[in-house]
């Protein structure tokens, strides 16, 4: 599923006119992530008995917003990060303009995979439910109030409420996007992917517990709570998906990631 | 026709909650911009005998990309400026990852608009199209030839390749998205919306031509062969239009600006 994700992705990529600017746009997204939302699509479609093949544009699609939010938090006058992945951030490896306009590019034309898609159906009410999920009132609010609330004192309740929008409000659009495409409607996975994005960013902050850092919530809500709060969302996960155990043996694997 | 917009764009801005992100949001749209596209787009319908109204989604999301393009081009990594319409620039009167963040949500926010509009037909291809003309074969390329070049000598050919891109893109995409919407297809406003880019172009780099800048259309080409150059194209949009007399009343006014 991965190696076929990353030769569509490698299609993708090459479908830009060779320059500087494509050069950036091939070292940001061959950069080796993780692929979490990709899978999460194609393995979802796969669990429904559908031909995954049909929604390998949404997979892309949603990789090229994961990618350009990543090299835009990275930036100056955001998170100011010089690495990532242990590679150069896009500003240090080329510098500040063409990182933003890079995040820009694969944010306009993740629209436009999806757009012209020949296998996505339903793709208005798709495009619709991703970029509200994103937009001002999704994940670019997580990453304002993230940077709002940056050396100052934050609350459990706030925190929270800045994960959900940075980290599960992507995760939410990839599985309910994939539904819209099937025209199958299910709320539990909006709470599925909810719980998702809460234990990804709680495992992370648990990792960093050492690095001084005021948004840390295992550090807030101290380590214990932190721990026992993944085990419940993961609780709920498996009683939420008891009914398809192909999505959840994938799922499974994410959250039991060791690193 | 310009009242209309105004009070339909006001009513967007009024769909965000009210915080810190949505006053910054205000602030950039309600800044009193010329309305130039929204006006080429409701005009257009008009002048085929539409009903104008059908495309007011439409005008609204092209001037949310058009005031994206402008709070990115003003940032620090790009061209730096503090004013713009006598007026402070986003990143000077909030900050930096505020006016960052703010025109990511336009762009993704105008997307929003499009696909959830109850009165645009054939979304798909409007929003194909559109990101198309401002991703990375379009706009953007535009805005980073633009910075590429910036304190480099630069010749006629390249500086109209450039032209094109930042300015007559979103141009075209009103027009022909326009069209679309209507399930009209007619080649020659491609032609018209370059026209018009160029013009636009050629006519502020006359204004600032006492200003020192090496990529000065005017300055390269020299003040009399611009003004021809501009002579040329609007007789070519006047013969285009021989048979839209209303369409070419408007574009007319603009296109005779004195400002």
């Amino acid at each position: 599923m991965l190696s076929y994700f990353e030769s569509e992705l490698q299609k993708y990529i090459k479908s830009y006119d060779k320059n500087k600017f494509s050069e950036a746009i091939d070292y940001i997204l061959s950069n080796g992530g993780k692929r979490i939302r990709p899978q999460l699509i194609l393995n979802l479609a796969k669990s429904l008995n559908k031909n995954y093949k049909e929604v390998i544009d949404l997979a892309i699609a949603i990789e090229l917003i994961h990618t350009y939010s990543l090299i835009h938090d990275d930036l100056p006058c955001m998170d100011n990060d010089d690495y990532r992945r242990g590679k150069l951030t896009l500003h240090k490896k080329y510098n500040e303009y063409t990182a933003l306009l890079v995040g820009c590019a694969l944010l306009t034309d993740a629209f436009n995979v999806i757009a012209k898609s020949k296998t996505l159906k339903n793709k208005d009410k798709i495009i619709s439910f991703i970029s509200e999920k994103i937009g001002a009132k999704g994940m670019i609010m997580g990453q304002f109030l993230d940077m709002e609330y940056e050396n100052k004192e934050i609350d459990e309740k706030t925190l929270k409420i800045i994960h959900k929008k940075k980290t599960a409000e992507l995760i939410k659009a990839s599985l309910i996007a994939t539904l819209i495409n099937f025209d199958i409607y299910n709320e539990k996975y909006e709470k599925i992917a909810e719980n998702l994005g809460l234990i990804y960013q709680i495992q992370d902050d648990i990792f960093d517990y050492d690095t001084f850092d005021n948004s840390n919530y295992a550090r807030i809500i101290g380590l214990d709570k932190a721990k026992k709060e993944i085990l419940d969302l993961k609780e709920e996960i498996y009683y939420l998906l008891s009914d398809n155990k192909e999505f959840l043996e994938y799922i499974d694997k994410i959250i039991n990631r060791s690193y």
